[in-house]
């Protein structure tokens, strides 16, 4: 699964549906993983807020969110130039 | 302004352009308070995001990142029953 593979413990948000993302976090923490973090940048961060709320919620209810962080990040466009686009990192974690 | 009006020191996130809420975060902080607290839910999350990185990166540089929760809500729908959206506040504290 492409949104496991960058970094460990981490679920890259995209533009699929908010589940995708959750059964990648139960994945994680299924293998073993204490901390899973969901990183996601502009319109994904709702996603991102949907798929941790879901997990802790609906599906793993000794999940904890952790430590929340919001950046921005300059991304080159392909007609030149850069913008900037919002980030947000939040970690969840199980005890 | 009914986006600064329901309850003091919050700016309410909502379909306007990221720019209209800075304003209103920067409006609060020039009369006085120390904390502005940017909530938001559903897709306006990511606007939230966006109007408290462009406070403190173009505009306020003394402004920090404070607490960040995310939650669910319940809303009523028109049609009967309720569905969850999610939820974020963004405090920014300027020292």
């Amino acid at each position: 699964m492409s949104s496991l593979s960058r970094e460990p413990n981490t679920v890259f948000i995209g533009r699929k549906p908010p589940m995708s993302y959750v059964l990648a976090v139960i994945t994680l923490f299924s293998a073993g993983n204490t901390e899973v973090t969901l990183k996601a940048r502009g319109q994904a961060i709702t996603t991102a807020v949907d798929a941790a709320e879901i997990t802790r919620r609906r599906f793993m209810k000794d999940a904890n969110i952790g430590k929340i962080t919001i950046g921005t990040e300059e991304i080159k466009q392909e007609e030149g130039g850069t913008r900037m686009v919002s980030t947000i990192e939040i970690t969840l974690a199980r005890e």
